[in-house]
């Protein structure tokens, strides 16, 4: 049986830590709203089965929601996480903390209001970045460098694209940032390297980063 | 073995999803920073154990963050949620869109930076508790009121919590948004007549919520 992730098709966001662990895995999947009526598809069944949000994924009868959950769900059938509670517990942790990230990178660029067009919430912005910047982000890689597992997973693939997300969006902030985590872009490196990985990246199925999505470049943004 | 909960002495905060479910299950626990020099305990705790952030969990040598982790790792072992896999993935969907509401919740009084005093912020706060009101309250409960699960599960206990923050931080809001949540506020009402957890509730374990905490009573932002 074939996945079915369910996402927005045109942005990498939060579906794109899907698409990694799927791609690298070498897993058959559809990516159900990027074929032919696929946001109607997607929508439909969203309201089917009653979502709060993309993405979702089907697995047979099982349909579940929340990225992080997700990859729980799907990094011991992939081969991208052992299959010990202890070992899956401490690498969905850092998942979660991923997730906090995501989450603070979305409000860099929509303090307010998800609602509200960029345009309208523009100062807000400069001010939440400004701190985004100088605080946050050390805070977060400085803690990913520091608890990087030993053993290849998913979580890796995720913090690869955590660097290429805050490398599109904040390029001068990252230049200064990743002088201290030498770890984690070593890390990134080897990532890029994978070979289902390196093929996926340089597919048509890799979105480019845009300016619809959770990681956005407005360079006045950036320090 | 006790469990050993670490989480911020003074404030209820994401530990207080925690401590329901262990208080409603009559576990045995020890609210480590809440004991003598506990918050030196906590702090050395967490870097002993290269945290990122409160609350962490101690189980015999298994120690792991975050809120919803957490509950995942504990509910099946308190009674709380059943073993299934499916079950327990799709609980934790829930937990997870809780957890999401809780962010924008802080967000409400500190959308510029957790750094920054309530008052330095207090503008940005007014617009985005606006909005929040206006579509994020109702989206949000809508969405619980609809998928309320069947069974009892630690997830009554989070949204027994997330009813009566709501209620301390935003009284008017509310009022109004209730009227469309029928169903969540008798769920509400049962889980406060819980014995052990009625009995948490009027003993001195249970903390006031305060102007410290997630939820936080300001009355120019409501509404």
């Amino acid at each position: 049986m074939r996945y079915e992730l369910y996402y927005w098709p045109s942005i990498q966001g939060r579906g794109e830590f899907i698409r990694l662990a799927l791609e690298d895995a070498g897993a058959e999947y559809v990516d159900v709203a990027r074929g032919k009526n696929g946001a109607e598809r997607m929508l439909a069944a969203m309201r089917r089965h009653r979502m709060f949000a993309p993405p979702f994924l089907k697995d047979g009868r099982l349909v579940i929601a929340q990225t992080a959950n997700i990859l729980f769900y799907l990094a011991p059938r992939l081969g991208l996480a052992p299959k010990g509670e202890a070992e899956r517990l401490r690498l969905h942790q850092q998942q979660l903390t991923i997730a906090d990230l995501l989450d603070e990178v979305h409000d860099t660029h929509h303090p307010i209001a998800n609602s509200l067009y960029y345009e309208d919430q523009k100062e807000e912005a400069k001010r939440r970045t400004a701190l985004f910047i100088e605080q946050r982000i050390p805070k977060f890689l400085g803690y990913f460098e520091r608890t990087l597992p030993l053993r290849y997973s998913y979580v890796d693939l995720s913090l690869f694209q955590v660097v290429e997300g805050l490398r599109y969006a904040f390029p001068k902030a990252m230049k200064k940032a990743e002088q201290k985590t030498p770890r984690l872009l070593l890390l990134r490196d080897r990532i890029a390297k994978r070979p289902r990985l390196a093929a996926y990246l340089a597919s048509p199925r890799r979105l480019p980063f845009n300016q619809q999505g959770m990681f956005r470049h407005y360079p006045e943004l950036d320090g």
